[in-house]
């Protein structure tokens, strides 16, 4: 079997919350035979709200990812949406890329007619459902659901209080909505997918098992990013200024 | 890393076609650390060409599979299409079931903006874009593309002669249609990845491939099939006379 | 007038549902002018609950109807959903072939601006939402509703209750989605179509008289199946060892 | 069987365009049992080209049938496309009213995969595919392509040369856009079904024979327009100054 | 900068709606440097509640519109939905026309990311709804809820009565839909802007000030409406009978 | 009149692109009685060639916009497409904010049935289709269609060549895909709508006027942009280290 070595990267500058996606990252890479490393950026808020934030840590995440990427064979970007770096790796780079996000949702389609999205703030609604539609699989979502809950909470509040919340919006998604499989829709809900499958009784997703699984086996049988047409590469730019990592693109030759 | 045993059946009664697509599935295992083993139904049509092939071949799909699959972990359906084997299998057990069409499809979303599948005959082109309805991704899909062969043609027609349909209908869709991936839309073309590949400079799915890694994938990492509402189980019929496989369902008790 | 025989087929092998059928059947038949012979497969599930028993009822539904189709104008296959043999017997047949679900929607759309479909399980639910998408109507339904009934219980439970709960199930439609017309999505509910108008005051649709009206006015107007793409002609299989029936399409020279 | 009355009324002020219509309508009224008549408004434009056409021919279409719809079971309005007086009908009668372009749609349906309109001038391109979204049915539509001609060059032109534009048009649908059913798109195409499906090999539709075709059924099997939402009665008007026919709406104590 | 006059037509021939219309009409003219007129046609409905009086005060705002419209810029047709008079001008001059829906929701879109429309009769919710449709812009609609109000309801209750019915409809909106921005959906609303945004906190949008603005600056950079396909000019019918303004495009020469 | 002062941002660092675009929206700003400044950021790079430079440009264009944003009444970001500024700036502020696309789009929108956007190079050609149907109008637009010329191109070679370009698909636009009205898809097109205009007979969309005309109108009747849901304002981040522009809104207090 050939060996994967994929980089998770944090968007969200915490520590905590990367500690949380290490260990999910690292039981999943155990099941299927691949390395995983866990890394977020220094610069950039500490979690990730808006897109306001997105455009912040996407400038830093991008940064961070390319100083280290060519230790890889697949990169993860742990920000469950349609965080601006990931499309930007896929320009920069030739592995394979998926956001949590894309690799959650492909993961779940296979078990279930239609998934229901469990997420943090309110405002996460409507930008993942913009997100499914560019994904093009909006027809197979049941619902996204807030559980009223910011980021950092997940780290912060009493775990037994944050599961406790998951569990009975996925329980409301499956009632109400009729969903047949729960996505949990934050990096830091990640460890959370026994709890909130025993509560329901449906197949539960963690983004972060399903994001190292599918781009362990990308990147195990050979796959590229095209880079016919969307994301093909960034055109050098010499003398722009910008960090060491984002120079290794603007400034292939000297950086 | 925990071991995973994949069931591949072939719908068409087909030798030949059944040793391409073990070639492929076991070259799939071997890199990615999963057992596979691949049936096919002894009655049957030879190549499934339309709906009516699609309903017998089923009748005999279901029944081949149900004798064998409490030895494996997975599923994975090889023909191309939304083969009515697969959801009635999601039913009848909990293993993660894929047919190939979804699985050529997941692995191929996160490859480039869209993708184009080549398939044999000019009637596949409305069952797989109605298959892709289904999937719920026909946003992403920017043709799907006949080649003019028949299912069995791919066998016994010089391997030269396949090769160059088929990368001549898969540039066609690259410059015509805008496809940034390309996926081989038929279990017959297994074992063409490279060549069409080579001719022309964006990634090819095999979509025998994708599906060990998939469904090893969701193997390894526990997925199981909701049985919430589209896939509850299958109500016993003691007494509805049927082969052996399929009474294993109908009449679990006496099986 | 021109006459019209039309071939009504019960897949659910229950005589009782099939006598359902035939009154109903038969007056649809008697006030626009047509002959209805109404029939079932003497194999296969009593009832059809999912996608399991849509396979196994297609191949011995497909048999019962290829046996007798010669003497026929059309074929109303009496199974609310896209039953897999109706695709089939327009690729085996060139006389017009309609399912149940396909004509009392076609039935419905001039009535109103939206419709609804009371259906008996929930699973039934996700499954002719499906289905609404393949004819390309999804747009004009407003919802799908469950009674909550098996499609047995159609038969067996006592006729107030089964009213009572059609009606309450119609009401909701109505009231809380907006639906201008209800569908009677069972082909066991023939017959109960003025019990649900009168307690809704709004068009109700008997699927199965609008399979025979519409089947009945397409052959009289000499309407045949496209040859062309989706439903070209099955492949003769000579060796393939079928039922006579399915022998009739796969060796038409010996059968 | 019961006796139905379908009255045709033509939109366009045209007598030679009726005596089309009327040979087409009275045609499929034997072949099904159906007594039909056929009138047009004696004011408004002599065809249909366009939105300001179709106000002002639906002014004194409305007028037209209201004077003597009381008479019959039934409503065609023998325009092609969303003509304003279908709907207006709908709410003043309960009798079902259709158009041409949706009964000729719901007719082609079931005979294959995606059907293709053959329409008079380029203007009406957009327009039918608007009004094809609006009946929810655009996922079925191949294309919709103009033939070049003027409704009025369809009477003034050699029948010769209007059959090779229409067949040649049709053939260009078939082979380039996939559909597998032709409908002939304006009523003044009525009657040269026969040449268009001989020149193409596929089912051809003439909308006035599926207007007559289910307007009657529809009507024979006691259908009735939903009043519940969309069509609910016209408000009388007491005091409003208008025609005849109008007026049995606006005042109909009075009229 | 360049003076724009822009002529607002009320199609309801009410006096009481069209001065409500005018004093909002006016208000934005003055706040942008636009001239304004507004007028209403002598016949036809004093309120359209639907497709039938659509039809009849379509005829009348044509020809109502057609006497004056070489005095002015642009047109805003003051009838919330997609009335026929607004693509039949669009065909009959070149300025630039807009409906008063249309507009609302131009206006609407860069505010929000979804909005909601709050209408008068529970009619117009299906007709707004396909509406949205035809403008394209459907995946942008929270919802559209019906006051229960009829159009004169708006003139004749007390004035507080009205703004709470339409104020508890909005805050359903925001709070059960989703709603980020609220339209009002009847030009007999204008003037309650600004005690709707009170009431519920989010931007309100008054049709009749984002047509008068929309049109406005349409008018002043010189944009014209496409003469190329759908709104082609209208073809001259020298000998049709119609009132004077509908004359000056029917017989160009001598009206 | 209202006074109404309007901020164009080029997201690219370019001199001689901020003077194109200058020209242009001054001219509008003349023509509608709007003040207007222009100004584009120091860091970045020169031209927006795909996401990655989006990212990039993103970050620098926040820090620019936030530096002086409180001397106008809305802004809008001079680069086409879903640049992710936009909606950052939506929270950040409560002015209106539009990109250069979204304003084309609703400037076009009125004037004919669909529109063609005329880009610069293939790979915008998906980004903008993605961004069309993030705006939810993709239903309106033909087709977009690339010059194949670079951002800078349009700077760098001969007018004449450019507009020979512009204007040859432009024309294939209204040919082969039917639109109606031609969008000038880059800012750096700014003032070739006139020479595109006389070249193909179609309204054509200069996007620095749209927006300025859209902003402008907007502004100056009091529009905001909603905080409900997805722009509701940015949390306070007071320790994120960011330039001056960007902690204006991370830590508010201290900037």
């Amino acid at each position: 079997m050939l060996a994967a070595r994929v980089l998770v990267v944090n968007p969200n500058a915490s520590r905590e919350m990367t500690e949380t996606i290490r260990i999910a990252a690292e039981s999943a890479g155990q099941l299927t035979g691949v390395d995983v490393a866990v890394v977020h950026p220094e610069h950039g808020p500490a979690s990730i709200e808006g897109h306001f934030d997105e455009v912040v840590s996407a400038y830093w995440t991008l940064d961070c990812v390319l100083r280290v990427v060519n230790d890889f064979d697949g990169v993860v970007v742990a920000c469950y949406g349609a965080h601006p770096a990931i499309n930007a790796l896929r320009e920069a780079i030739t592995l394979p890329v998926m956001g949590i996000m894309e690799a959650s949702v492909l993961y779940a389609l296979p078990l279930g007619g239609v998934f229901s999205i469990v997420t943090t703030s309110p405002r996460w609604v409507p930008m993942l459902e913009e997100a499914l539609r560019t994904l093009g699989v909006e027809g197979r979502c049941a619902s996204v659901r807030s559980t009223g809950l910011a980021v950092l909470d997940l780290e912060r509040l009493p775990a037994e209080q944050v599961r406790a919340r998951l569990a009975a919006e996925a329980c409301s998604a499956i009632e109400q909505d009729g969903a047949e499989v729960i996505i949990l829709g934050c990096a830091g809900m990640a460890g959370l997918q026994e709890t909130v499958a025993a509560a329901t009784g449906v197949p539960v997703v963690d983004p972060v098992v399903a994001g190292v699984v599918l781009v362990g086996g990308l990147a195990r049988t050979g796959a590229r990013t095209s880079k016919h047409n969307l994301y093909r590469p960034v055109d050098p730019r010499p003398g722009v200024d910008v960090p060491l990592g984002l120079a290794r693109i603007y400034s292939p030759n000297s950086a």
